[in-house]
């Protein structure tokens, strides 16, 4: 398997500038009743002085399948060097193996040019992150629970590089990650599917009562309805009685509104200063679609408030043409990015009380079922620590100029299992810029 | 092909009770490329009594595909008549098969009596109703429109059998059927899916649109929402102000309310006497979901109420599991069922300019669509007909009952086809109980 021989590669190449390797089994991958064998984590240490820091870096050397026909210009698996633009392409050159490369770079040129490493460094590459990390956490989790024995021992701070600069200008330092409240909402009424002919306008349909919650959950402008939740008085702006869900994201951040935020990254400001504008969100979207005229809004919009999208419904008919159906049991999916304070289980002792006393609202003869599908933890780190005023530096050093100070809309799971399980602070220092293509 | 064989067995039955046969060619029939034979219309006449009316007896001798895995118990290709109950178990032996062979037992009957037959009859009878009756519109309106060579000149009156009655009690004559308009409502918004992560809370999300103005098309009580049309003066209740959709349905039938009708079928004293219960709902739908719990209510609903089902949408996440996409383009599938005076093009005229007012008040940035994707007009006999006389009295002579008077919620296009193209009356004259498991 060739991620498996990338991996062995990886290591061989870790060995050979000196860095200790272990390999690590994350188990077995079972797909479509098969056992596979999986690709190793692989562990690397170098330098154990006391004295230094000691940085762990992570990466992870598998890749989403690709193929030519996929509309690659050249072939996807065989790195291509665009001379005029000095532009590499390739699966893997900026998610993940380029960023990996570029470590091995860092080994190689203090090794040739005979130079003492500043740091203690420890690697954490694993061959699974395209398939939900199969195996890691487990790891890392089980290394930092050995204390003193544990791989992890002694690490400082973490280095991640697997996401992107905002645009094709600026690099960026991120230090927050939005987590994520999945959930299923369904509704359910007759034993079958219905033809509309014999049963509309006799029966309470069950898609009629889904949309209607649906619709319950976000406003077109994509904030939550003045309906959510309940203030519990610690709400500024609606004086502790029934309390603007949004309200209560701010107030909790000790802000009155969504110009007032938490107070290192109190104002606008921040985002105001990024390098970043509406132009940059219409290119990557291909249409003029942006809530907001405004760039500070919308970075805000991304990277530090809440969002809730409709995914779409199972059960119902979502062929093309048509069919005249009243389908008898509907699943409404939604997710909500989700910020601090906010936790996947705050959110859904918001949300299933919420849509129940909607249903309930309804009349409708139908049952109500909302499930938390799944849910991931909102992530912040420290920006001001001395890991990030490292890679300050650092990037002021390579690119000539200053990095933006970033948070990005999605998850990555891999920061918060390492920011929890070794308590130490975590940098993603994005290697890729905003239109590598990365999937 | 058995369909054909079925079809030429039915013609040489026919023959053989001197019935003149005719085959009509209703024209080739394509599936996946490939052109198939398709059977044959059989025209039949039997009389040409200048004194006495001419009967056109429509049916149709395809049948729904079947397999004993299905969950059938006997063969379903094998009649099987169950001893002890009456019942014959088949496939076609309710839908509809079984009704033409009710035809043939008429004649039979009256030649072995040697009675004479009392009017003049014609038959049609086709073998691709379950494929959308493929040709058999043409073939009618052309010979419609032959004058005094047309096969069906001369005709009186029309009797269909192809539904069933309200339930297993009471046998039933229906004058009615909804018409229905269909349409698709397309919200795009970006070039591409997006993820959540990246871009919740970031662009004006299509999902969110359409789920607003799906929400915007029908109340959970299965009516039309107030905002729905503008009165056009002639609305008694909003006295030709803004007009309640519902209001304008009623007020056009010169009714102020629900609860009052055309003159012909006044009050609701009409669906109180029927022979219907809400059990009866309840069992077909095998739930407790009905809109009211009043009978009447239900059954106008049912068969003179406009309805509105919203039967799914094309291009949103419809699998099990979660995605956390941002989906492009999303089409919102829905169909209104229509009484009259409503036709496809009074409700077309609604239903775009309604959606294109409520989008625009959104300020989404997003594009809109709204698409009829087919539509057929309501249906309504004189019941007062002496066709609808000869059937009760044939009923009552029969099941030593008097018929219920019903309308249908859903269509049968060939219905309206012969009653506009021979501009006569047309009976719907079920001869399948409401539990015979048509499909």
């Amino acid at each position: 398997m060739d991620v498996i021989r990338m991996g062995l590669w990886l290591s061989s190449q870790l060995q050979g500038l000196s860095v200790t390797v272990k390999l690590a089994d994350p188990g077995k991958h079972v797909v479509d009743g098969q056992e596979l064998h999986v690709p190793p984590i692989i562990l690397g240490r170098i330098g154990d002085d006391p004295r230094k820091n000691t940085v762990l870096v992570y990466g992870h050397y598998d890749v989403q399948p690709a193929e030519k026909s996929d509309g690659w210009d050249t072939e996807p698996f065989q790195l291509v060097v665009d001379e005029k633009t000095e532009r590499m392409f390739g699966r893997g050159s900026t998610d993940d193996k380029g960023p990996i490369v570029g470590w091995l770079n860092v080994l190689e040129a203090h090794k040739s040019l005979g130079l003492e490493l500043p740091v203690n460094m420890r690697f954490c590459f694993e061959g699974m992150e395209e398939s939900d990390s199969e195996g890691l956490e487990t790891l890392i989790h089980s290394e930092a629970s050995r204390g003193e024995d544990g791989w992890f021992h002694g690490v400082d701070c973490v280095c991640i590089s697997d996401n992107y600069w905002l645009n094709t200008r600026t690099p960026c330092l991120t230090y927050g990650l939005r987590g994520i409240a999945y959930f299923k909402a369904t509704v359910s009424g007759p034993a079958r599917d219905l033809h509309s002919g014999g049963f509309g306008r006799v029966v309470h349909e069950p898609m009629t009562d889904l949309i209607y919650l649906m619709g319950r959950l976000v406003t077109p402008k994509g904030q939550y309805p003045r309906s959510w939740g309940r203030g519990d008085g610690r709400c500024r702006r609606c004086r502790g009685t029934v309390c603007h869900f949004e309200h209560a994201v701010w107030s909790s951040l000790g802000a009155r509104s969504m110009v007032e935020l938490t107070p290192r990254e109190s104002y606008r400001e921040i985002y105001e200063k990024l390098d970043y504008t509406i132009q940059d969100v219409e290119d990557a979207v291909g249409a003029p679609i942006t809530l907001s005229d405004d760039k500070a809004t919308v970075l805000m919009g991304r990277m530090r408030m809440p969002s809730l999208s409709l995914h779409g419904i199972e059960g119902a008919y979502s062929g093309p043409g048509g069919k005249t159906v009243i389908p008898a049991t509907v699943s409404g999916k939604f997710s909500l990015r989700i910020v601090p304070p906010q936790t996947p289980e705050s959110i859904e002792a918001l949300v299933v009380p919420y849509l129940e006393q909607e249903f309930a609202k309804l009349g409708s003869k139908n049952r109500l079922k909302v499930e938390k599908m799944g849910g991931g933890m909102p992530w912040i780190a420290d920006y001001k620590h001395w890991n990030y005023e490292a890679a300050r530096r650092a990037t002021e050093a390579v690119y000539k100029r200053s990095p933006d100070l970033t948070r990005e809309g999605g998850s990555i799971p891999v920061t918060l299992t390492f920011a929890e399980s070794l308590g130490v602070n975590v940098l993603l220092l994005p290697m890729g810029r905003g239109d590598d293509g990365a999937q």
